[in-house]
């Protein structure tokens, strides 16, 4: 299949590709879902391993979800691309058999610099926890697709 | 045996007793290691499926691991205390195989609110990451130990 | 004049009041434009006196102009609100006579508890800052109008 | 005066250099105090035009004070360092009249990239702001003094 010049197909394919070979997601279970150019959702079934002391949601895992999905959507552009830092509010807790899905979507590039935001909710919509990610490219040509 | 007075034997006993029923800490390998009002230390073994499509360490894991080192810290006080935000920097990548330490710091309390620092380590002592965690007390008096 | 029942006259009204009697507004010279409930923008022409040692616009008026956004859009809605906290991403440097536009537009509110983003921009459209803050009503009845 | 071989002259000297060509400290009154290698303190009265629309410290300025400070602390090693990014928690208010004292301290610094912590203070100790900064490295070698 010939995906040139197109930036949906070829985004599709390299996140699917990086999650693929995702041991991570893989041990846990987190789906890829809907993916653009600089956006992508992914998809966690808490399981009662995954609950704290508290025996609420290990918060661990609600920042662990959205960083997929922050990375997926971060990657999509073709060159290597990491979190530099990233930062996460807690706003409702979760518990252990919630469905939940984060999706990341591109704030702003600059060169080799980008900023994403990612909600993470509920089946029914509530909002567990709102991240922000910087990212960096480690190779290729900022703000191109290689 | 009586604790009454001890800070230091209420803080090992109550992060103790959180670690105990932590069905995360358990299913991932978390130990506990050095506690005491405010502060902590877990550590974990990064295994195979704790890796990204990158090949190195997810970085949500690295920031569990800070997280579970905060939350025993903050909840060293007595109050039911949880995590309302946090902050991570991402400095140098991990591996399958590295025994990584996270030491937990509370820098500022005032009423309810915490500040906590958590440094993530190797064993040669290379940061991988810097946490800083905002807490805040759902139970219990501010300020006091219960 | 009656706002009763018209929540965009409400929190224009809101807004308004907030930034007529802002001491630092007034002094820096920052003006208020588009209001609606849950967001506002600010303006700021950077002067010779705003710069840093490095001879570019201070980190620190940068993120000034944001959180002002932030406190005008989080206010809008009534109960007095106050920043927890807020994290900010340099993009590109600003200078001296760079005309800037701060939008801050409502992320999420739940209970007494916000999350804003804001946007620095230069005239010409160009990031210069990405900025997100948390907010927590102090009075009224979380979420409402009052 | 020969400085070679003396960090903590050097650091001095550039910290003191940095602050001299500093229009921003100089128009607002912010004086630099103890400086060493990774470390700066700086000092601020609030006065009555850095009051917000609810008659507390406008929190752009007590995060520009702590910006100022972290900016000196991570100049001190000599290649120009820029802010990337930063994060602050408003513990306290602070008041027109508060002298307030921000003290930055270098956390890690691995390549190009350092992390610094900052904390506002009023006169009685009581903290008033908690800082983290990313900086990174423009000029000169990573981790060296030039």
């Amino acid at each position: 299949m010939d995906q040139d010049g197109d930036p949906l197909a070829l985004s599709i394919s390299r996140a699917k590709a990086l999650h693929d070979q995702d041991p991570t997601c893989r041990s846990l279970g987190i789906s890829l879902g809907d993916v653009g150019p600089g956006r992508a959702v992914v998809r966690l079934r808490l399981t009662a391993e995954m609950v704290n002391g508290h025996g609420i949601a290990h918060g661990g895992f609600l920042f662990l979800l959205a960083d997929a999905a922050f990375s997926f959507a971060c990657n999509t552009h073709g060159p290597v691309t990491v979190a530099q830092g990233a930062q996460v509010s807690f706003l409702q807790p979760a518990a252990a058999g919630d469905e939940l899905t984060a999706e990341a979507v591109e704030r702003t590039r600059v060169g080799r610099h980008g900023v994403y935001d990612v909600t993470v909710r509920k089946a029914d919509g509530t909002v567990v926890a709102e991240f922000r990610g910087q990212s960096t490219m480690l190779s290729g040509r900022p703000g191109t697709a290689g």
